[in-house]
């Protein structure tokens, strides 16, 4: 069975992993006959937001690959620069963690920076010629981490963040609900999940949507 | 559209509602054409654990409401002894806040309590002849909250949370994964989930078999 590397950013969309998109994929690694393996970053997160008020717990703090341990249900390792080396393939749940644990997207915009790490891992999987998929905001990662190759990539709508993604260097295509976009050059798979207004069962077809076309470049 | 109170119990399955089944009930709810009203109760965790040591995380606090939002994105509110009155239905994913939040079962075992904000939402709604659907341990509060009534329920395998169940007052039916229990008389609705060794996918289709289950006596 094929191993796919799931790196996970905490767990809650406002401050870490969107948690139905994450779930979603996993599914959908199951149901495409992908072994899914489940890492994140031993980092804090760079804050806690209540999910109840929206608003940001002072004071509180909470540790990336813990809070992510939730979602994986213990099944989850610390991310390392060469953890993903043996996998075929990788996956970015979104959620806000993809733009304030993973990066600094949420707060630099189009200045983002990705943790050293992460970039690390998408730069060697590439290099492999290996696919990596990526939903919801977390393309933004791999628009700035690959901006070199001109990687053409989906956020769902038009807007402030396709905007961003283009002054990286991405080429964005729009997308609506369970529609995805291969860069067949680079092997890069999107597609817009929560980015768009969706429901439940429309993350969860568009998870698999975006899963079963990355199993077509493994 | 029929509207059903999914109660949560907070977020991660070693102190909280089990995730993979919280999403697979939401998604199994918009499946079959149901509205999901979701609510928690206002309280504190019994503890917090550590999702990836197993340990409980001594001094930290957190609320079952709050921590339930970040798997409802926010789209929840304060279980009340009538906030369920107008609904059609009642489900309750697993995980140990069941056990551990909505109950002390986790604790007191057979001799278990139920939270009373809880008991008097289930009285309600069985009183009104609606049904009332659980999954993984949380059949456990059906068969306390309901003993007078000989509740026909399942946890899964034999075992000592069968023999609970049994002492509790409940008649306990062994299934396997996807496989539901249906107490006509007493309308309810019970599935193992988690409480078998199971992966993410049978517990997405082992939720969509329980809220068919349910649909059909709404």
């Amino acid at each position: 069975m094929k191993k796919v590397g799931v790196i996970i950013s905490g767990c809650g969309f406002m401050d870490g992993a969107e948690i139905h998109e994450t779930v979603g994929t996993l599914a959908a690694l199951e149901n495409h006959d992908l072994e899914a393996v489940c890492f994140a970053p031993n980092i804090n997160q760079m804050h806690v937001v209540n999910h109840l008020t929206g608003e940001a717990a002072e004071g509180d703090i909470r540790n990336v690959l813990v809070e992510s341990a939730r979602i994986a249900r213990g099944n989850i390792s610390e991310l390392k620069e060469d953890s993903c080396d043996n996998l075929d393939a990788l996956i970015f749940p979104g959620g806000f963690g993809a733009a304030k644990n993973l990066s600094n997207y949420a707060v630099k915009g189009p200045d983002m920076e990705v943790n050293p790490i992460v970039a690390q891992v998408v730069n060697r999987v590439h290099k492999a010629g290996k696919p990596i998929a990526a939903v919801c905001i977390a393309p933004m990662l791999l628009a700035c981490i690959l901006k070199e190759k001109s990687p053409v990539l989906t956020v769902g709508a038009q807007g402030p963040d396709a905007d961003n993604l283009t002054k990286i260097g991405g080429n964005h295509q729009v997308t609506t609900h369970e529609e995805v976009v291969v860069d067949t050059t680079n092997k890069l798979i999107t597609g817009p999940c929560y980015m768009l207004d969706a429901s439940v069962g429309q993350i969860m077809r568009g998870a698999d949507a975006v899963v079963a076309k990355m199993k077509d470049l493994i």
